[in-house]
């Protein structure tokens, strides 16, 4: 493995707020080698649906892409949120190249499927091109994924961010040292989400689930935390969460760690 | 100069129609070599602002391109269309890759003079770069350009295609012979609008002076016979304006042709 990389991952929250993508961005210019971006949706697709007046239909808490929702997906992932970073890196001397999955077939998926729930739209990954990221990697430009992918049969479909970069992650770790560094709007995973210093520095498999039987771990925290183990246990090097002015340091927020690494 | 590359330009009524894009891709997947796309932005952008109840403001047939309308240009262009083309020709077994200028720094541009009209956020081309899109159709890999490119400052900008079709031209015939296609919906320029087989096979300088005296070439026509004449004399090898069926054919459509090269 002669190479690091790092994957950093962006959500809503700080696309959706002009002030923390610039100190994000300035943070992810820091990152020293092989970097890459992958960012979510953000409210923008709502906002657009909303002032077209279609109803935006959730079952569980997703959102249900139909075909039109699926275009302001596209549109608004793709297009306005994906080339808004991108140039905003450009101005920053960042080499930034927007990527869907259809994009050199770099990530291609299925339709999930529509027993139990049909979701519509929305893919569910099946292989990711990590050739041509090292390709791209290895030109000095830094890819920068918009959460829509393709089924290679002219479909393009939505699919969720945390799952992008942690696909692109494993593949990644097929040849060279892999980071994982989900960014969000706290500078860690909390203790007690009234204190923001209450950063829990590591987590390991078995203190997770003592956390989330206490309920400090709830709600859209718990698939993140699954997610950082399933990366972790894929190979991926290092996996954090951290808080977005931090993610060019070494060791930021909250790690995952395999219980024999804890320090006691 | 090692290498040919056929650089192909199609505009909205191309895009605007599932049937005639079918086509166009099928004899686009048959052109030989090293190619690439640059396609319009066709009628998305304005339905989504006609549904948005944004006014469409023109000036002289020109869109005039404020804040809102740019946002909605970036995500129809760059977004919907673009990655509905590209994952089109992934269908096609076409590797494309989407890209606006600020892909990569491909294209910068610069903000249109305010005077003596304003047509707002409008970029002007500065440079291409043409290293990147070498490496990438050296991957083997076809870009696809929608009509946006960026000021490297930040600011995307609305941008028309054919003046990205001929700029990228141009830079990438100072490493290579250079084929520019424009197709659209006739097969040819025509000398008699009431006639679709009245197709003038070769256009000189000279000539085409003649066309625009007589009114055969008139309206939108004109700037697209002086930009085949511009790329010509920036040392295009070959430039045609010919229909979507034909654009694998060696010699398509309409061509334009030094007076001196003109067959008696």
């Amino acid at each position: 493995m002669s190479t690091s990389i790092q994957i950093i991952k962006i959500g809503g929250n700080i696309i959706n707020d002009a002030k923390l993508l610039e100190e994000f961005l300035q943070s992810f210019q820091n990152i020293k080698g092989q970097k890459l971006l992958v960012h979510g949706g953000g409210r923008a697709a709502t906002a657009f649906s909303e002032r077209l007046g279609l109803k935006v239909n959730m079952i569980d808490g997703r959102r249900v892409t139909d075909k039109e929702t699926l275009d302001i997906a596209v549109m608004t992932y793709a297009g306005l949120i994906n080339k808004q970073i991108v140039s905003k890196m450009q101005c920053l001397g960042i080499n930034a190249i927007g990527l869907s999955g259809a994009d050199g077939n770099v990530i291609t998926s299925v339709m999930r499927d529509k027993l139990p729930i049909d979701y519509g739209y929305v893919g569910d990954i099946v292989k990711v091109n990590a050739d041509l990221i090292h390709t791209l990697l290895n030109q000095q430009l830094i890819p920068v994924f918009c959460p829509v992918t393709h089924s290679k049969e002219g479909q393009l479909l939505n699919t969720n961010a945390d799952s992008i970069a942690s696909a692109v992650a494993k593949a990644m770790s097929q040849q060279s040292s892999v980071v994982l560094k989900y960014c969000f709007e706290y500078n860690g995973v909390l203790e007690d989400l009234n204190d923001k210093t209450s950063i829990i520095q590591q987590v390991t498999k078995q203190s997770a689930k003592h956390y989330i039987n206490s309920g400090v771990f709830a709600d859209g925290m718990i698939p993140k935390i699954e997610n950082a183990f399933k990366a972790l246990d894929a190979g991926i090097s290092s996996v954090h969460i951290c808080g977005i002015k931090h993610v060019h340091q070494d060791n930021p927020g909250t790690s995952f760690i395999h219980s024999n690494e804890r320090e006691s």
